[in-house]
């Protein structure tokens, strides 16, 4: 129990479940775009036709239906992929909790981008690693910086990363750094984590080719989410890799938990094939470019120039960076909160090791139009007084 | 992961899943009694009138509606719980997860009934214990052997029980001996872990009071689970214990995959609000009680009067003992499988050190009741010519 964090992100799922509170702290989707209509039908269909088999137990890799279709998405997305390549999980953090137990031991070495996700951080503390975190910029992990620290460190384990829209920063890894990560990854002969609940939404610019489909070596593991695509109600999202890592993770998939609601396995099967998710996240698309936009206009407006902000094309965030000095989390809980019912993430808890306190990760995702101008304009007003 | 069994569980989900072979593998609840309807009426309420947040994440927890009506049906059983002792887990077999990653290093002890529930080593076996197995008998574990094996063993972390109606053997822990093994892990300081799928399905005799509810020290932790009372498939189960107990187990449960599935849990909880699971399980007990008499009614008829059986008072499974020497693995995949196309566990898996290859667990529960007595009489017959 000793690397358990304090949990930031049961903090954050608190905040967010205050009305009252503006938050832009959790990842949220927004509401109003869930499939409801459709999920409505199917869990109708499922629970009136279907219901011995959708209320049951099933196999512990998943509904094969629907690693069926996860596949089929999979490899449309240049991954070409057959149903028993994937593992169906609870939610992409579960993949995290997996992989960790499958290669960390206490005191060897995850390699991670610097910040990172907090919940990878969460997810791998049991294991007690040691991180090595890698300098990171507008093109995601520095591969130079990424080779200094595989040169410097034994025993590392894991190349942990968010090539797209990352988790905190925005930031996506270049394709010629995703060539990059792979060569060192091939050269030091280690696991990358690929952990992608953001891919599907791009606002600019061409997607890039996943680490998975770039990996020649089937050292990458793909994780995938429906958290962020359909709804994270269902808690489910995908593990794809090697036969080998798959079948290795599904043993401690088995260990963990047995398996995932088989009647929500069901039902994401059902909602892929009678409908067309594809379609849902073109409309989905424009509402997250556009709450995006008026984040990034708002702040424009209304902040102090000495406020850096990330421009990220596609996900849920923009990363904040505060002058020197500036304790993001202090200004939270001393101005922000109690004068403007505002709330962010501090910057410091994304921090693997040394832990810069003056960021804040802002999502755009999950806040009304309305409230997310109001918001911003406000936490601009006291930026401006405070600095 | 080295400690990780070849999964004879998984085997018995895909032979379950055969509907050629009359399975008395899987432990899995007869389908014909999932109250369908009113799920089919929850679900179309959360999807129609409250989407937005049966859909959304939630508190790690779990659903606080879930917890707060756990924590009832808790206290009537004689425990006095509230919701903030409550952690919402994806089933059962999660708190096994959790407990051991809890109190667990490698080589530290695990005190489990001999034999023991399957689940619970694949669950313990990631954190790498070495068990100390205890005797049992018709009133499930024996405390005279289990206070030998606490003086010999140092550095136990753990006394894991399935108190009522066993798996596999159906026993459940007498009275007198609920008492002893708590006084003994008051001696010893340990976690106890009380694993309750089963106790709701009593078809006769009076109901015992759980550890839990006997416990002064706090050091029970109760595990409870959905999937028997009301469908597995929903993937839903509690543990309740002392709030730092219950505290120390949510960091954990956070970090392995954030919560469960806020839909099931919302639905769950709206399910115990509208409906009463009591009547529902009132209606459930006859026909399993039908199911075990039956079986053990074509047993009497069918089979060699060497073969003994266990006569539970509640659950799902009867334990075989056939005699010494028979091989109930070879006797399965040799002649019961290829010639009858009827399936069984053989008992060696569930034995944690030295495995009793002249066993086998029978479930009663999800067979219907012509199959039932089909496939008992089939395997009577081939016992007839094998012994």
């Amino acid at each position: 129990m000793a690397g358990v964090r304090p949990s930031a992100i049961r903090e954050l799922l608190r905040l967010g479940a205050d009305p009252s509170v503006i938050s832009f702290g959790g990842g949220y989707p927004d509401a109003s775009l869930f499939p409801v209509d459709e999920l409505a039908a199917v869990y109708a269909h499922l629970l009136v036709r279907e219901h011995a088999d959708a209320l049951q137990y099933t196999t512990s890799n998943g509904l094969p239906a629907l690693r069926a279709r996860v596949a089929e998405r999979l490899t449309a997305d240049g991954m070409p992929t057959t149903a028993d390549d994937v593992l169906i999980i609870q939610g992409g953090q579960q993949g995290l909790d997996l992989a960790a137990k499958l290669v960390v031991d206490p005191g060897s070495v995850v390699v991670t981008e610097n910040p990172t996700f907090l919940g990878a951080l969460i997810a791998f503390a049991p294991t007690e690693p040691t991180y090595a975190p890698v300098r990171t910029d507008a093109d995601g992990m520095d591969t130079d910086d990424l080779q200094r620290v595989l040169e410097a460190h034994t025993d590392v384990r894991m190349i942990y990363t968010v090539p797209d829209f990352q988790n905190p920063t925005g930031a996506t890894l270049s394709l010629e750094r995703r060539h990059r990560l792979l060569a060192l990854a091939d050269e030091h002969d280690l696991l990358v984590v690929e952990d992608t609940p953001y891919r599907a939404h791009r606002y600019e610019g061409t997607s890039l080719p996943t680490l998975r489909s770039l990996d020649t070596s089937g050292r990458v593991l793909h994780l995938g989410s429906f958290s962020k695509i359909l709804a994270p109600g269902l808690r489910l999202g995908w593990a794809a890799g090697s036969p080998d890592l798959v079948e290795r993770l599904g043993l401690l998939k088995l260990a963990a938990d047995t398996q995932n609601s088989t009647l929500n396995m069901a039902a994401t099967s059902r909602y892929l094939e009678a409908y067309d998710i594809d379609a849902h996240l073109a409309r989905a698309r424009p509402v997250y470019r556009r709450k995006r936009d008026l984040m990034l206009e708002t702040m424009a407006a209304t902040f102090p120039d000495e406020v850096l902000r990330t421009r990220p094309e596609g996900g849920l965030f923009v990363w904040l960076t505060f002058p020197e000095g500036f304790d993001a989390a202090d200004f939270l809980g001393r101005v922000l909160l109690p004068e403007a019912a505002v709330a962010y993430v501090p910057g410091a808890t994304f921090f693997p090791v040394t832990q810069e306190t003056n960021h804040a990760r802002m999502s755009f995702s999950g806040v009304p139009d309305d409230r997310l101008v109001d918001g911003i304009t406000r936490m601009g007003r006291l930026l401006h007084r405070e600095l």
